[in-house]
């Protein structure tokens, strides 16, 4: 077929009409009672009712209903939809759950829905499957969407290469907007939407980009080249993913043209694959932080168990260590066990302190506020003044807290005086840690904490026990 | 000027041609060698020099560049070039800095940068200056952009009121492409970048909406209604903006439209916002964590100490809360000081473990993977297993090390028993005030942590402590 209709996409005219206002109440997840009515029709054996009830859902709300059922209604209910199943469904299900689905399609089957899927969500399906089953999908497709894919394959995780969609508008500089809508309106194989128009030269390299709503606004005579966007910033096809997130958040962009090692346009990424990717960072972030995965939530209880023990073990090594600075002062907290008492309070303040100094460094570092060029002496004399007064602060409420307590003015001066110790140690400990660790490229998110939390700990028993040691007894 | 000519948008045409692949170790922030310049240039007082220096960036790079530049540059940078930057770089500035800027601008000047944004960073702009320049920056605007900025600056924070610009598309349900297509060339007052028109009935009322993509792709004397996609949702210009986040994400949007109480258009969210809302989002999501605020980097060092210390005082009563525990064993202590040196390791590893557990709550009601339909009881018991399957494994370690150190086999029963116990209330604990917390309307992910560490000092200090009382002495 020559000169396709353009209609909107497959798939989607079968789905009624909903134009329906958003109730921010029942927006997230499947409601109770689409859950209650999928799991009776499950539990009647009713195949035309569960096929009925997610007929109007998006893709995504598919997979979100099919995250929520319990395992064993989730078995049911693949086993009747496997095969219905839309490409974009199995795209949106959660890696765990979609290795579940895949496994049990044949290659022919995984074939097409490979098919229907842009070049960037199929190679991420791909690479989930065993080689065998790989290859022979791979064997079964076109060659052009063979060649495409298995090249996409070759490129490194989290790399450009992977975010791209092959499928993509080049505009030669030579054509005026009245050719490049002729174009338009007949080409085949053209995305099924596109924000940008990257226009190239006769090496296919690119020279500038239209964006569509200018394109549309333009008269047919106009050239190209006369309304494009010269600033136009070319991402390498190895561009870790990180990197074009920040492209995008700084500069605004809805999709960003993707280029090989001669410069020539191979792909472009769009802005809701960059959506993902900031989600997924932002996750990482944060559960790195306390030394957990990000397949946690949807693992079964033994390897939930298993990924959080290396945390666990830093943690015993670090007490562990504690434990030995304290066996140190066995004798002077034999002599006077008020001291047993009071010890876990400067630790304490000392490590949490410090936890705040480094989320806020980590947090700068990620986000580029702390770059290669900062000054990093100011933030480090911010960080111990920031230290230094809420020291004394505490140093002050807790000396006469604990004096007063045990009625020993000398007690009160020994934990006022760790007190400031230990927290200005960590202002300096949470600045300097994970600025190191940056620099000699080690990842500060994951270790700095563990790190901290152990000098902070051994330095608040040693100062409050040693000043014991030798002030009281 | 009836018919303007479509043109690229005023400000970006005089910067010179910039087609240039990134380069990621180039990529965040200023280079070192233009701040170098920009630094000999105010040094010497060169204006022309810095003028022409920033006369290529991007204003979120002039942004950037102005928030690298040390104190007294800055002031200097900005005596120079307040009056001459572009709208757009103020909107960019960080919130502090953004401040320090407008407030030495006069209400005529403010004027004309409002002008230049979209209404959603005017409004931004405008929220922050005293009542007095306000209204009379406002007084000075043509009256149609003064009632939608006055409009905006009355819906809540956060809202999508005022995420949305008032800047939109809307195209008759009546028009064909052509009719559409002349009417774009034609109107004046069309948002810069648009990416989907919607199609509105007789009372502004949204019936659909067509992807530009779609619309250019088609011929001149298709109807929209033919074309247009009948899945829309409409967004009520009071929803929270963590909704239209979801949205966005859910639906992979790049627009999505905002009405009125009565369902007609009056706005249009555009993806580059949403992306600055979930940054901010997984920030605040991170540093709430340990309570430090989002301001917190560029704040000066006393206003940072005053804004952490809630979390301080918090891990202070904690503390004390735990002394108070501890002295009760004061006796036991004395008679048996081993009993000190090992008593932080039960409390730390129930408190690591239940770290990770309320994080991993946390996030999943954040990103709603736990959703009120969800099976409270199949998570908590999931928790209940990993905390005992890893409480075993680690009593086992550490009685063996504890019992061997102290050569003392009862020692380490009550070490590991005491572990067992705190790392499995961990599990429980960690998940169900999380969950309590969301169901009676507090925030998660704030209070949670510090909560559940006080009940995991408590508990493993009376555990151990406790259990040493009964056994060993």
């Amino acid at each position: 077929m020559a000169g396709p209709e353009v209609e909107k996409p497959t798939g989607e005219e079968d789905r009624p009409t909903i134009v329906e206002t958003v109730d921010e109440e029942e927006l997230y997840g499947p409601s109770e009672e689409l859950l209650e009515n999928i799991n009776a029709a499950l539990a009647a054996g009713d195949i035309p009712v569960v096929e009925s009830l997610i007929e109007p859902l998006h893709p995504a709300d598919v997979a979100d209903l099919i995250e929520h059922l319990e395992p064993e209604q989730r078995k049911l209910f693949l086993d009747i939809t496997r095969h219905a199943l839309e490409a974009e469904t199995i795209s949106h299900l959660d890696e765990a759950l979609r290795e579940e689905v895949v496994d049990q399609m044949a290659p022919a089957e995984l074939a097409e829905v490979v098919t229907e899927l842009d070049t960037d969500d199929a190679v991420d399906l791909l690479e989930d499957l065993d080689a065998d089953t790989q290859q022979q999908v791979l064997d079964s497709l076109p060659a052009e969407d063979r060649a495409y894919l298995e090249q996409g394959l070759t490129f490194p995780e989290d790399s450009a290469g992977r975010l791209m969609q092959r499928e993509l508008v080049a505009i030669s500089d030579q054509w005026n907007v009245g050719e490049t809508v002729d174009y338009l309106r007949n080409a085949e194989d053209l995305p099924d939407d596109f924000y940008d128009l990257y226009i190239v030269d006769a090496d296919k390299k690119p020279v500038g980009s239209v964006p569509l709503s200018r394109a549309m606004r333009s008269k047919r005579d106009i050239k190209l080249t006369d309304v494009m966007d010269e600033e136009l910033r070319l991402v390498p096809v190895d561009t870790d993913q990180e990197a074009v997130a920040y492209l995008f958040r700084q500069y605004g962009l809805v999709s960003a043209p993707v280029v090989d090692g001669d410069g020539r346009l191979i792909g472009v990424i769009t802005v809701d694959d960059v959506v993902r990717v900031i989600d997924e960072e932002a996750e990482e972030d944060l559960l790195n932080i306390v030394g957990v995965s990000d397949t946690d939530f949807h693992a079964p209880a033994y390897k939930t168990a298993f990924l959080r023990v290396r945390w666990l073990v830093v943690t015993l090594v670090n007490t562990l260590i504690a434990s030995f600075v304290i066996s140190r002062f066995e004798g002077t907290i034999g002599h006077y066990p008020a001291l047993a008492v009071l010890m876990p309070i400067t630790a304490a303040m000392g490590g949490n302190a410090g936890v705040q100094v480094i989320t806020v460094t980590v947090r700068a570092l990620a986000t580029r506020d702390i770059t290669p060029n900062s000054n990093v002496m100011r933030l480090i004399s911010k960080e111990l003044a920031v230290g230094l007064m809420n020291a004394v602060v505490f140093a002050i409420i807790l000396g006469a807290v604990g004096g007063y307590w045990f009625g020993h003015i000398g007690l009160g001066f020994v934990l006022g005086g760790a007190m400031i110790f230990n927290m200005v140690w960590a202002g300096f400990a949470g600045t300097v840690i994970p600025l190191v660790m940056d620099r000699i490229g080690l990842d500060p998110a994951t270790g700095a904490g563990p790190f901290l939390t152990t000098t902070t700990d051994c330095l608040g028993f040693f100062a409050f026990l040693g000043l014991a040691t030798l002030f009281l007894t």
